[in-house]
């Protein structure tokens, strides 16, 4: 009797525990699939110093008609906004730069409404820092310059050039169809969400800042405190990761560089830079675009011979143009295009192959 | 013997389950206590318009050279960056829009590196939505006007007034203290972390916007979006929940008027808004800076006047003179203050029973 009172109560624990184990199992999963687990999150700035400023505002009167209008400010300071998800203790930090006449907006939900690659990277447990670059939104630039125009203090030919793009200019330049309006028949940028592309389209006032652009010290800096980054460019900052270790190599886990010209550098520059793994990624149609205003097979080009010349210093460079990654019609937009997400995936598995498992660098005669 | 066996074995049975459900209760509060769970996040835009512009940039020869100068750009759009909950669906979305020359960076992470608004509100189950302002930030500005300055197209004086503020304007006008570098001896601002603040203070080029602010109307358009929300504002932006229910109050849950001017208005405009219940929120030592470039007791006067107005309008209105809900020492950033959960406490709190409770507005005569 023991055992027949004891048989049916064992699989009545069993299944209690089974049920109960079951539950926990679908919780998480349901919180996996649906939800995102932020351990942590937040925004703060890298640089800035302190200028003395005669021209606060372009008004006589000063601020709110106090009178006061010199003073001190602070400017070249680099805004970052970051996400850490659970489970990033085992990857690199990714910081993801914007281009030309964008903000870090590029990264985040795409102009048809799917997920950017902020939060794809944070599903792939990758913790994700996005700065604005110095000189563009959240980063403030300095207006100093403006307002002494306006108060008569200097001509206005002393004004740095602020650049904004057409929806014209974004069609031909990025690589959305051969001519405006007409998109490539295997065109992945969601042209049907052009409106709203252009609400990303910003002034680029980067023509007012020194020549070492200070969003490059600001990167370095980015890296040393994370202790570690990948540091990744698109279109005006696709060289930056590297402008960035030229300064200070420190802590910088890899160089990609996405859709951009790869400036000309010295072998003791090439040298420096073939220390650290290297991606440059471009799209599809790179010379189907007969009027581009951006010249995209010199870009091309120039990233190739980069490429070579790191991986002739005994470096670890990979271009990856991505036809020939079985990814088709891939424009300059490429982390809104369609197959967003599919693009990801290569430089995530990148990442992991080249950067995280320290695969050995390639000798020079591979 | 049985029974002998059998009741260790309940016992055992009964801490095997126990275990499990404290390790089930502990890894819940674990993950309540450290870690965020995010239903959704991404950014958008509301508004925006199409405009020729015949000075794309300020070079002569066009976008990069191009030769192309003129075209079609998106101007007066707002950018939003927001994040949903879990357990928001029981509360209606918070809106907070920053002041000036500042960006949504303001509710983020605290100068000296605390919590933010914006997480504080999604820990306490509210979706958080942050704007930057038309013509700030992520938002964008029409940079035409500029560049046909440069060009030679207009003179100088045409040019909008771009503000900034100093840091010695911050001290006094944000009232941190009787004197610049001297704090309040009660006083919640983090001064040690005065260098940092600085960094969020950006250029404002509000002063090229039309007479009706297009973030008026976005505002208006995101309440209608979002199917409801709470509308807040802060110094410059403080009215702009007023500004954007006079302009269409579908959908706006609640006005909430944090350290601002309150414009005088027209019976019939007091009669409008007196439909949605309001709060305005001032800090401390409102007259304890004698050299403060803003003048604190007329804005506090306009907005007591405001909240009287509506009330006699039998409208729900609180003045929330925060020194008289116990919280001291409160400066203009009072949600960077070091007391800036308690002082979100009384605002979730006024939420919860004006707005989400329903409760009965008051008659005149109260």
């Amino acid at each position: 009797m023991q055992s027949i009172h004891q048989h049916p109560r064992l699989p009545r624990r069993v299944t209690l525990l089974a049920t109960l184990s079951l539950l926990i199992l679908a919780a998480a999963a349901a919180v996996a699939a649906d939800s995102l687990l932020i351990k942590e999150q937040g925004s703060f700035f890298v640089g800035g110093r302190t200028i003395f400023t005669d021209a606060l505002t372009g008004s006589a009167t000063g601020f709110l008609g106090s009178g006061i209008n010199s003073g001190n400010i602070t400017v070249d300071q680099m805004y970052v906004q970051y996400q850490i998800p659970e489970g990033a203790d085992s990857h690199a930090p990714v910081v993801m730069v914007h281009g030309c006449c964008l903000s870090s907006k590029s990264y985040e939900t795409t102009p048809d409404g799917r997920m950017g690659w902020n939060e794809y990277f944070l599903r792939k447990h990758r913790a994700v820092y996005l700065p604005d670059q110095v000189s563009r939104a959240r980063s403030g630039f300095d207006a100093t310059i403006y307002n002494e125009i306006k108060l008569g203090k200097r001509p206005p030919s002393d004004m740095p050039e602020i650049r904004t793009a057409t929806s014209d200019i974004a069609w031909l330049g990025f690589r959305f169809g051969p001519s405006v309006g007409k998109a490539f028949p295997d065109e992945q940028f969601p042209v049907e969400a052009m409106e709203e592309f252009g609400k990303q389209v910003i002034p680029d006032l980067n023509g007012g800042l020194p020549t070492v652009n200070p969003t490059w010290t600001n990167l370095s800096g980015l890296a040393i405190k994370l202790k570690g980054a990948v540091l990744m460019g698109h279109s005006e900052s696709g060289f930056f990761p590297e402008q960035a270790a030229l300064i200070n190599p420190k802590d910088i886990k890899a160089l990609i560089t996405i859709e951009s010209l790869c400036n000309a550098m010295s072998p003791e520059q090439i040298s420096k830079l073939a220390k650290i793994p290297t991606l440059v990624v471009f799209g599809d149609h790179i010379t189907d675009v007969p009027n581009s205003p951006i010249n995209w097979k010199e870009r091309f080009e120039s990233c190739g011979k980069f490429v070579e010349q790191v991986n002739a210093a005994g470096g670890d460079a990979t271009m990856m143009h991505l036809p020939k990654y079985g990814q088709f019609g891939n424009s300059h937009m490429l982390m809104q295009d369609k197959n967003s997400n599919q693009v990801a995936d290569l430089i995530l598995k990148w990442i992991d192959e080249h950067v995280e498992n320290k695969k050995p660098t390639k000798s020079a005669s591979n």
